[in-house]
């Protein structure tokens, strides 16, 4: 249900208030078998393209005012939405409802010398709370991954988006309760509320985990100032390490397609370490300038074309998410795999290799999230990894790393069945 | 190393030199394999074995000074060390170097459209700190847990405890040095500067994972005021319930078994609900008053026998650790899930019941770390569940829930070989 709000309400009252009636939803939902789960899903997709009219319209309102305050372009866009944009968040909640169930799965069983017969068997997490921008699909993604893995959900968008977040979630909800789910279970905090959010990251307790969706200074300031768990990454500082050994044909593609098939997503790579024993790194270097990127290097990158500019310190810690590039020249897999050590963001690093064993101790001696060997760090995604969809990528080391889908959602409890044993 | 403390340093700058020289160590220790760590700890239960006579002079100091102090005799026997228990410290770090390591293992594998090789595989979490109180066999246990899995630790012991700590860190450093790992793969903090346990517990970034081992009151001190993930549990509210259809010979040796065999461990029954249709309810709750049990009921658990006291309100909620029961006779097994829910701190939760149906929905819908059908809450425990060791119980959400041993304290990364692969 769209949460009503009473301007005598406190924040952290209000976050109570919804926290709890989740809380309840969560536990008639975590009941439903996979086949509920995923016709409520069903139902909710059906009901969104039904509702494409009064979601168009409201997005018409957001898209008016967000014209109105003079949001840039790429804010209006990643607020716009469509009839075929509508019918892909639709399609994507569709895919969602059928991915398999983690709930319900045994991790693994024994049978101890005590006679018990024990397993972990996975179980929806709780409640999640998402805390998003201005796309309004992270409404309808967010939901659905979470009512697919039994969780309820807390979901608190961008202002600019309030009209299209409420149309979409007011569908959502109507074709999951046709198929018993509470409407409690996916609910809206309100944008009007600005302090909802801090309550929201203080919520222990209440609020079993915290996702932010959106740029870097909503990620850290949730990852600052937040006492729930956190599931995010800041940064995507990813390093494709061209070694000696490389194929000169397989090193040009890769370095091609990790940072320019798209520049703004957290997977494109922001740093080339060149081998000095590569012999083709002019070659590479001269591609990726005449596909439009920008060079900034270190004194023997800048050798390798004029065109290359110098790189400043800060440069090899900086995500552009654009077409702009780092390129250093590194004696070796260990200086490689130093630069990578004090500079990734430990999102995705790769190597380019022929030598399977420097690729190995590559995949073994870095510490990111995804390590790769001869492929662009543009894999780096839930999709391309099989997961169906994601809910994000994680760096932290606990929990859940790399891109995090339903099983990320879930947690686990032992269950041990006895036979009237005890314990001498 | 045993840290050097030079007291114009303040405890951040502390926390903060010797985690960057753990963080540097680990990266030494994760190159190890299974072999060369396993080597490493038997060495160090040896040289712990060889160094007695100092452990057990720096221990009686101890306990000179804690008798000086009016140290209580329970926590004078926690700190006590003998010829025997000297040697059970050593055992158990014996037996961790002999457990399976989780590090390298290959969690799943997938190979997807796109033609990745793509596994998920355990790696160390990178630098645990571990809090705790006057057991000094806690230095030993938590050092071999967390080298096992290829992790550096800090350990911050009691000050009670100062010296006997030291002496056993001592000797297991030595042991660990003579086979290759740095010295700075286990850290003692020192007790001196009180300030530090804050200081670790904000140290985000550098310490990756906190482990409070004691009393409730550093347990909850921890979880209120870390930025760290932390991995504990605050209470062991665990209820026991038995069911319309339970045996009565199971049950009533399950309920004595559950509060009395040790009443001071966290797995320990702590609220008893009787079904109000059990039969032999009277049987129970008399046995346990036999033993010696004090039990305090609900009215109409007052109703079974005149040795039974009221409960407060309060009951329902206390973690005893002594020979107290608080018991409710319940109407059925939805009451019984509602008052767990309610009052339970989702540690240890039983059903004792011949009904199969029962117990599966008992087991299917509480929600805590440990769930039991026909068995005692006292099996909750890593060694009772096969994992060798543990580190601790853990009831939070994330991450590792119930005993955690060597697989909670590894993590994992996507590790990706391609051909080349380039996206589309």
């Amino acid at each position: 249900m769209n949460a009503e709000h009473s301007s005598i309400e406190s924040a952290e009252a209000l976050v109570e208030r919804l926290a709890r009636a989740g809380r309840a939803a969560q536990r008639v939902l975590a009941r439903l078998n996979s086949a509920e789960k995923s016709a409520a899903l069903h139902a909710a997709a059906a009901s969104l393209r039904a509702a494409e009219a009064e979601v168009l319209a409201a997005n018409a309102r957001d898209m008016a005012a967000g014209e109105a305050a003079g949001l840039t372009s790429a804010l209006l866009d990643r607020l716009r939405l469509d009839s075929a944009r509508l019918a892909g968040i639709a399609a994507a909640v569709d895919q969602v409802a059928d991915l398999p169930d983690p709930v319900g799965q045994v991790i693994d069983a024994s049978q101890p010398a005590n006679g018990l017969a024990l397993s972990r068997v996975r179980i929806p997490i709780g409640l999640i709370a998402i805390v998003y921008e201005s796309r309004p699909n992270v409404t309808a993604d967010a939901a659905a991954l979470c009512v697919a893995s039994g969780n309820a959900v807390l979901l608190r968008g961008g202002s600019e988006a309030v009209h299209s977040n409420r149309a979409i979630h007011a569908a959502l909800v109507q074709g999951l309760e046709s198929e018993g789910i509470p409407a409690e279970a996916v609910q809206l905090v309100p944008t009007q509320d600005r302090a909802a959010v801090g309550a929201m990251l203080t919520a222990a307790g209440l609020i079993d985990m915290i996702v932010p969706r959106g740029g870097k200074s909503l990620v850290a300031r949730v990852q600052a100032d937040a006492r729930v768990p956190v599931l995010a990454h800041l940064d995507g500082i990813c390093h494709t390490y061209i070694h000696a050994a490389a194929d000169p044909a397989k090193a040009e593609a890769i370095a091609l397609n990790a940072k320019l098939r798209r520049t703004g997503i957290c997977g494109s790579m922001e740093t080339l370490l060149l081998d000095a024993q590569f012999p083709a790194g002019q070659v590479v270097v001269s591609a990726l300038l005449d596909a439009g990127c920008e060079l900034r290097g270190d004194h023997r990158a800048c050798a390798l074309d004029t065109r290359i500019g110098p790189a400043s310190a800060e440069d090899w810690d900086t995500e552009y998410l654009d077409a702009i590039l780092s390129v250093a020249v590194v004696d070796g897999l260990d200086s490689a795999l130093d630069h990578i050590a004090r500079h990734s963001s430990n999102h995705t690093d790769a190597i380019v290799s022929q030598d399977q064993a420097a690729c190995e101790r590559f995949l073994a001696e870095v510490d990111s999230a995804i390590v790769m060997a001869n492929a662009s760090t543009q894999f780096a995604d839930g999709g391309e990894f099989g997961l169906g969809a994601e809910i994000g990528i994680a760096t932290g080391r606990l929990h859940a790393r790399g891109p995090v889908a339903l099983e990320g959602l879930t947690t686990y409890k032992w269950v041990a069945r006895g036979t009237g044993q005890i314990r001498p």
